[in-house]
C-alpha cells in the first residue's frame, strides 16, 4: 500500500500534538517533515513542543524546520488561554536534544517539495504563515503540492470573533494567500472540528491503554477539556487539528461539500471570516475548497484510541 | 383580545404584497399604517404597488406614506431579476386613485408614534433606510416602539453575496444604526425565511380559493417559483416578508435564539454580514435581536392559505 | 446691490460665533435662517449658543431651527479641548428668551428652500450631517441651492488626524453624501483656513473697538489663542469658519484650484479624508469642488474688525 | 574617507536606471549588491535591465540577485505607461551574459548583512517586497540595517491615486511592514521627487557628455519626457530614484523633516496614502521617518551630469 507523502506544519498545540500522535502512529502516512509556526504559542514553545514529542516518540528520523514568529499584517496574538503557558497544558515532557533543521520552514519545504518524485500533501494545523511565504516565494512550487488539508475556519462559526476562527485570525492575510493561491484546499474548519469531540470518558479510555501515547495524550486532554466545560459548555474536547489527520486516514467519515471560500481581511465585525459560498447559483468553476461539514464522532475517537493503543 | 399596532415599511415586491395581505386579513393585527422604501424596486413602483393593494383589497383607510428613494451611504440596488419590472412578477392590479400621505415615510411614522397611546411595533420587510433616519432624527422616539420584527439577514446564509442577505446588503449603514439603536430586534433572517417555503401544489390550494386574495398571492407566486426553480432549485417559493406576520400572529410556530448581532459595513467579502455571535462565552447583557432559525412549515403556508381563503 | 441669500448651518463653537457676527454685520449677506448641528459640542450647547448669539445681537426675525444630534453611522465626538465647556470658551451671553423655530433643521431648510424664488446658498461650518439628510431626503432640492460654500476638511493637512480636518472627520459618512451630491462645492479646509490667523495684537485692537461685537469676539478668542498657542504652537486664532463668510463676502482676497475631492469612509489612517485630485491628467470634468488653498491675512482681518467695529 | 555601504534594490525603469548609473560612478558608496523586485515592470524584466546595466557599465562584479515577482497581498500592478514594454523607454543595451545570484534577494540580503563587519543601508526603489520580507523573515537582521534610504510615497503628493505614489500602491501591505519595522526611514517622496526634475536643456547637456553614460541616460530620458510633458506638463523629467542616491551623496542639497508615516492599508480613496503626521501635538517619539520635501534642483541635475561626464 502507498503511503500518503505529508508535511505538517504545526503551532504546537494541544490538539496539534494529539494530531501528530495520530500521525506518527498511521501506517498510511508518510511524515517527510514537520515545520513549526507561531500560533497557539510563539514560535520558541511551538518549536520546542514539537522536538520534544518527536524524540519522546522516537522518531528522530523527521526533520523539525522553524518557522515564521510573526503573522504577516496584523499584530501577533497567542492562545495560551487554551493551550497554557507551555502550550500543552499540564502534560510535560523531556526535553529533546534534538536540535531545529539548519533550513527555516519555508526553505525545508521548498527543498523537500523540489527533491520529492511524488507530489506532498501539506498539513497546516495553524497560521498560515509559512504556506503563504512559499506559495508566495516559489510560485513554482505549487506544481508539487498534492493539496492542503488545514485545520481552519468555518463555515457557520467563529471561536476567536463571532465569524473568525483562531488560526485564520492569527493571520488573515497569510489565509488569503493559500485560499488564492490555486492550490486545491479541504478545510476542516470548526463546523466539522466542534464535532469532533473527544468525551470525559473517551479521555479515560485512553489513558488506560497505559502506553506512553495514551498517557501523554490523555494528560494533555485535561487542561482542553476543562476549557471547553467553562467557555463552550461542551463535555469533553473538541480535538481541532486531529480532523485532519482523520480525513488523511480515513475520509470515508467526513462529510463535505465543494465551495468557495474567501478571506474578509478588511473588514472590522467579520476580518478573518472564511466566507463561504455554497449559493447554488454560484459560479462552481471558481470553487476552490471541499469544505468539511460533519464527522462520524465515534470512528473518530478511534482513530485516536487505536494509535495510542497501538503504540510502538 | 387586543390587537397588536404595527406600522408596515416595506419594498413591495412579491413577498411583501403576501405578507400585506396576511396582515390585512388578521384579526391579530392593528395596521397604523404603512411606509414605503426603495428596495425590490424603485421607490415609485414600491409605493404605486403599495396604493394598489390596499386599494384593491377595500382598505382605503390605511394611511401609505412614501420614504426613501435611495440608501444611506452605498450605491442603490434593485431586485428585479426577483420581482419583475412591476415589482409583482406577473400580477396585475387596477392602478388606485389612492394617493401617498401627505406626510413622507419617516414624518408619518414619528407622527403616528407620538400621537398613539400605546406602544407600536414597527415590520420593516425592506431595506432599513427609512427606520434609521427615524431612528437618527427622533431618538425619544424609541420609547413608544414595542419592538422591531424585521425580514432581514442570515445568522449562517447570504443570497446577494455568500454572506449578505439583499435587504441587509442594500443599505447596510441603515441596517447598522437599526442593530445598534438599542431597539428590541426580532430578525426573521435567511435562516428561517428559506425554509418558509410555499410548495407548488400549495400555491394551487391558495388559487383555488377562488378569492381575490388568493387569486393575487397565486399569480405573484408564479415568477417567484420559476425563479427559485432556476436559482435555489427549491421546488417552491421562500415567502420572506410573510415570516413577520407569522411571528407576530403565531409565535410559537417559529424558533430563535437571543444573540449579539452587528452589521458589517466595511468588509469587502462580508460586507453587509449580519454577524451573529451566538457563543456560549459572548457577553449576553450585549444581545440586542432574537434570531428566527425554524419554522413550522405547515402552520406557516396555512396562515397564508386562511388569510386567502377568509377574505372579505 | 443684490444681497446673497444664505442658509448658515453652525456647531457654534468659537469659529462658528465669529463666522455668525460677521455674517450678521454684513450689508452682501441675506442670513434666511441658520440650522444648528452637533459638533463642537452637543446639539444642546450648539442650539443654545446660537439662539443667545442671534439674539444678543438683536437679530430676533432670523429664524434658527434645531438640527441632528448625533453623525449619521460613527459614534460621536466632541470638541471640549477647543471651544470648552459651553462651546464659546470663556465668552458669556445673556440666556435668550428666542425659541428654536417649530420645524428641525431639516424641514426648515426643505421649506425655506422651496418657498424662496432665488437660489439660496448653503453655509455649512459644522459636521455634514444636517445637509447630508436634506439631499438625502428631498433630492429635488438640490434645484435651489445655489452652491455650498463649508469649512472643512483639508488638501494637505489634518488636525483632528494626520489626514483628516474636524468638521470632516466628526461626520464622515454625511461628507460623502454632500461630496458625492453633485452640488457645486467651496471648500474651505484647513489649507486655507490655518493661514486666516487673527493675531495677539490684532485680537487686541478687536476689543479696542469697544463694541458688543469687538467685546463678544475678543473675549471669544482667548481661550482659542491658548490653544493655538500650546498645541499648533501659532501666537494667533485660526478663525477657520468665518473664512467662509470671506470667501461669500469679499472673494478676490482668496486663492482656489478646482479639483475632485472624495471623502475616506472606510480606512483606519485616512478615515475622514478629504482626499484631492489636482493631478493635471485627472478627469476634470468630475472635479466637484473648488478648493481654497491661500488668503490675504490682512483683508480677512479687515473683515472681522469692520464688523465689529461697524456693529450697529 | 569611508564609502557608505549599500544594497540597492530596484525594479529597473528609467529613473532606477539612472539611479544606478549615478551609484556606480560615486567614491562615495560601495555596492555591495543589487536586488531586483517586479513593480516598473515584471521581475523577468526589472532583472533583465539590471544585470544589462551592470555588465554594459563594466561592474561584474556587483552581484544581482533575482527578488519576488508579485506583490504579498493586493493584485500586480506595472507601469509600462512610464517605462516603455522593456522598461527602459527606448535605451536599448547588449544582453548581458552575467546571470542572477544563486540566492534569491532576500536570502541575499540576509547572508549579506549576516557577512558584513558594518551596518549596511539599504537603497529601495522599487515596491517593498523584498524588503519587507528580509524583516519579516529575519528580523535579527535589523541590527545590521543602518537605515532605508527610499523612493516612495508623499506626504501631501500622490501619482498612482491622489493619495499614493506608484511604487507604494504596487504594494502597501509590504511598505506598512517596513514603515513599522522600527528601521529608520529616509522617505524621498513626491513631494521632493517631483522636484529633482531635469529639464530639455540639461537631457543635452547629458547626451553631449559622449560618455557612455552620458547617452545612455540621455537616451533612456527620452521616453520618460514625453510621459511628464503629456500627462504632469511639466517640461523635464522627474528622476525619482535617483533622489536616494543625492539623499546618500550629498544630502545637504535636501530638505526633510521628521514625522509619523503611516501606510494606509485598508480604505478605498486613500489605500498606499503614505499618511504622514507633521502636527505639532504628535507624539514624537513614535516618529519612524525622515520626509524630504525639497531640493537643490541644479546641484542634484550636476550630480547626474558629473556621473556622466566622469564615467570611466
Amino acid at each position: 500500500m502507498n503511503k500518503t507523502p505529508i508535511i505538517i506544519d504545526v503551532d504546537t498545540g494541544i490538539d496539534d500534538a494529539v494530531s501528530i500522535v495520530v500521525a506518527l502512529q498511521s501506517d498510511k502516512l508518510d511524515i517527510r517533515g514537520i515545520t513549526t509556526v507561531a500560533g497557539n504559542q510563539t514560535i520558541e514553545k511551538t518549536t520546542r513542543n514539537t522536538l520534544d514529542i518527536v524524540e519522546y516518540f522516537g522518531r528522530d528520523d523527521i526533520p523539525v524546520a522553524k518557522g515564521y514568529s510573526k503573522p504577516l499584517v496584523r499584530d501577533q496574538i497567542i492562545a495560551a488561554y487554551a493551550h497554557g503557558e507551555s502550550g500543552l497544558g499540564t502534560a510535560k515532557l523531556p526535553t529533546a536534544k534534538k536540535q531545529p533543521h539548519d533550513l527555516d520552514a519555508v526553505s525545508f519545504m521548498k527543498k523537500t517539495l523540489e527533491e520529492s518524485n511524488d507530489k506532498i500533501t501539506l498539513v497546516p494545523t495553524g497560521p498560515l504563515t509559512n504556506i503563504a511565504i512559499l506559495l508566495l516565494s516559489y510560485p513554482h512550487i505549487k506544481d508539487k503540492i498534492e493539496k492542503i488539508v488545514l485545520m481552519g475556519g468555518g463555515a457557520y462559526e467563529g471561536n476567536s470573533t463571532s465569524t473568525a476562527e483562531f488560526n485564520i485570525f492569527a493571520d488573515p492575510e497569510s489565509a488569503n494567500i493559500v485560499f488564492s493561491s490555486g492550490v486545491k484546499i479541504v478545510m476542516c474548519g470548526l463546523d466539522v472540528t466542534m464535532k469532533a469531540i473527544v468525551t470525559y470518558n473517551e479521555i479515560k479510555n485512553i489513558m488506560a491503554t497505559g502506553t506512553k501515547a495514551g498517557e501523554f495524550c490523555g494528560e494533555a486532554f485535561k487542561f482542553y477539556y476543562d476549557m471547553y466545560k467553562k467557555g463552550s459548555r461542551i463535555d469533553g474536547c473538541a480535538v481541532h487539528d486531529a480532523v485532519t489527520m482523520a480525513y488523511l486516514i480515513k475520509p470515508e467519515i467526513i462529510t463535505a461539500k465543494p465551495a468557495n471560500v474567501k478571506i474578509d481581511i478588511d473588514g472590522k465585525n467579520s476580518y478573518a471570516c472564511t466566507a463561504t459560498d455554497f449559493r447554488p447559483w454560484r459560479d462552481i468553476s471558481k470553487d476552490n475548497a471541499l469544505v468539511c461539514l460533519d464527522i462520524d464522532r465515534e470512528a473518530f475517537v478511534d482513530i485516536i484510541l487505536d494509535a495510542c493503543k497501538n503504540y510502538k
